[in-house]
């Protein structure tokens, strides 16, 4: 038969492939718990009502649905907040707030093949619960910052995004829309950093045939600064929040990578504060992360009220900004030591040699199938081993080992007793 | 609305059961490292027909199967080997050989619920390929011993039970049995420790209605050692390749973990060789890992003639075993400083504090709501802060900070330009 290949959408991680992977999830848990967050985790599909009475029309459209042999409805999970709602609602009051969780779960979105979108993809998640005040906000915003730093990216290579969907709210109360009206409003101006602006305008005007409306949102549009907003509607309380949150990123330290943006609304139902996205500086890419306060959705779920703020990472832009930028990976090697075995020593003393020296914590490989010296030292080179331990033959009979530094080339001979100590103390 | 729970027969890992499975992932990795195997992983779900076409009935009768919107066939991986096989299939001869890959997958069976038994779990997979010698089992066995003993577990908790695929087929042969009547025999034979003896002869006798065969292979079922196979079936090669083995595990030092068990047969199709399942000592659980040989897998897919074995360990019956055993994991504390903030440091004070902690990568954490000094203690026990740092009232009108050490209680006041070399200095 011909080789078949994976389904549309996924990915094969090879070694190479997974030591990327493997670096950027390191990375992300090692920021997350000196932020102070715990890890958890969810089931890998919900039932379908999970979603489909949360999350809005995006995700809903985009769902891997099945039904299970009890006809059962279930959906891959398209993202993981409403399976954390989920948990915190079921919980009720039992557990303690703030809830400071991470997680990097995989996800599943049925979409369009683009450039930085697959079907199925990783992120990293951070959310806070129990806690109303932008402060929250700001520590997450601190939190993703963090994390770009801490893969190797720096201030230059990013921008956060802020706005507010109360901001939105008031305005649009403020020019007498509807709540109908207004969703279908922010659906079309999460599209204005997407589409062509005469496209856009398009929408805009087939969303809102109201002329002043539309014309007071357009204005809206032009702001650049949380001050022609305040111009256009003085005193609106959604200011106040964006300005504070501000404040906190100043002394956060992280000022210079946070801007306020009217154009960030996200797509999602649920969001019902700040909302802010992640772009690379040049605005090559899609998003590279995003998020917002949803103090309702847990109230939602059937839990009691709880003001909550997170934001989710994806792994496939993040690794294209990392390419862009030629963040190299450091190359894990696969073995430490490989033992070359002369004909004598195979296989017997080879696997006693590698059983002793994995039990001192070293790792450490031999040939599984008899061969000669040269071929088992191309099998040294392709494991990348930094040393190579020759056993058996005339060292051998005189209780002796071989040693190689692969790094230097040199050789020592030492005593069947000490090699393991010395390899020990080589590799610290 | 109620709060709805999540799928029957999945988990949600709070932050403690979080916590044990990243304990026992993060031991896995060392293991297979230790062992000079790289890792890899596929995608969550393939085309259907990679599994209905080679892994027997078993694995079909269990997946979670669904249509994507393109009218393609999908399923849930209920095991992660076929996806291997393509893996390696799709590369050809350009991967080179020996392949030691490790995953830890997350894998979909949809059946009957029972102890150690979940729909959604997870597993550890060790794979060689490019191997026929039967050395690369003995390394798998060595492998899956180091995983047991690394998490905690003795010699004395489990045992490694082996046979063999082609040691069945031969006395089948020699018994005159076709292809197709093996094949449900060894459906019957797996089924030997799981079923009470009476059911299991009936279900034999139905199998195999001759009564020379049955007798044969009754008389082969009382075998304890190679030896008494050998006596009734003297000369058969698949016992050679059993004595090799269990004398490559002598040289592993792990010849007590390891016991040939004619009861042994696996239930997935595509063995072809040495097949193994790892029970506790007591035989009170189901299996914790099983594996064998699959020569045939690779080509099968497509892919250049390739020897391979494997084995698969759960994480559902680990967890059940570690605890039987009293196997504790380490606590991880959320962080290892709080600050408290008096209310001339809050928030501001509070804020580029924990900034600059973080940034000496200390993990770290302050209230996000304004409380006072007590509630910010209750915070600091609840996040198991090993250090409580009060920033802020009289002592910070004097340029100092005072530092608690939890541990033992004690106090120290330092100034503010030195409190974070101190706190590095005493977290190392």
């Amino acid at each position: 038969m011909q080789t078949p290949a994976g389904p549309k959408g996924t990915r094969d991680f090879y070694p190479q492939d997974m030591a990327l992977q493997r670096h950027v999830f390191d990375s992300w848990q090692k920021t997350c718990r000196r932020f102070g967050f715990e890890e958890f985790e969810g089931p890998m599909f919900e039932h379908l009502e999970l979603y489909t009475q949360k999350s809005g029309e995006e995700v809903e459209r985009q769902l891997y649905t099945f039904t299970d042999k009890s006809d059962r409805h279930l959906a891959l999970r398209p993202e993981l907040t409403p399976t954390l709602a989920r948990m915190v609602a079921q919980k009720g009051s039992a557990l303690k707030r703030p809830v400071r969780w991470f997680a990097i779960p995989r996800l599943f979105r049925y979409e369009k093949m683009q450039r930085g979108r697959l079907r199925e993809f990783f992120q990293l998640n951070m959310d806070i619960l129990g806690i109303a005040d932008v402060l929250a906000d700001a520590e997450l915003l601190a939190a993703v910052t963090a994390t770009m730093l801490d893969l190797g990216l720096t201030a230059q290579d990013f921008m956060i995004h802020v706005s507010s969907r109360k901001l939105l709210e008031q305005v649009c109360a403020a020019l007498g829309m509807d709540a109908p009206l207004r969703g279908k409003l922010y659906g079309v101006l999460d599209k204005l950093n997407k589409l062509p602006p005469e496209i856009f305008a398009e929408e805009l005007a087939k969303c809102l045939p109201d002329t002043t409306q539309r014309g007071a949102i357009e204005s809206l549009l032009r702001a650049r600064t949380l001050a022609d907003v305040a111009a256009l509607y003085p005193g609106l309380p959604a200011l106040d929040d964006l300005q504070t949150l501000l404040d906190y990123c100043a002394e956060f330290g992280i000022a210079d990578s946070v801007a306020f943006d009217i154009g960030i609304v996200r797509g999602l139902a649920y969001y019902t504060g700040i909302v802010f996205e992640v772009f690379d500086t040049m605005r090559t890419l899609r998003a590279i992360a995003g998020g917002g306060r949803y103090d309702d959705l847990v109230k939602r779920y059937g839990g009691p009220d709880t003001p909550a703020v997170g934001f989710a990472a994806g792994d496939v832009v993040l690794a294209e900004l990392l390419k862009a930028k030629n963040i190299l990976v450091p190359a894990v090697p696969r073995c430490q030591v490989f033992i070359v075995a002369f004909d004598d020593a195979y296989p017997g003393l080879a696997i006693r040699t590698a059983a002793a020296i994995r039990r001192a914590q070293i790792a450490c490989e031999f040939s599984l199938k008899k061969t000669g010296v040269g071929k088992q030292m191309e099998q040294a080179h392709a494991a990348q081993a930094r040393f190579v331990l020759f056993v058996g033959g005339d060292e051998g009979r005189q209780g002796a080992v071989k040693i190689k530094d692969m790094a230097d080339g040199t050789e020592t001979t030492v005593n069947v007793a000490d090699y393991i100590d010395i390899l020990k103390r080589a590799l610290q």
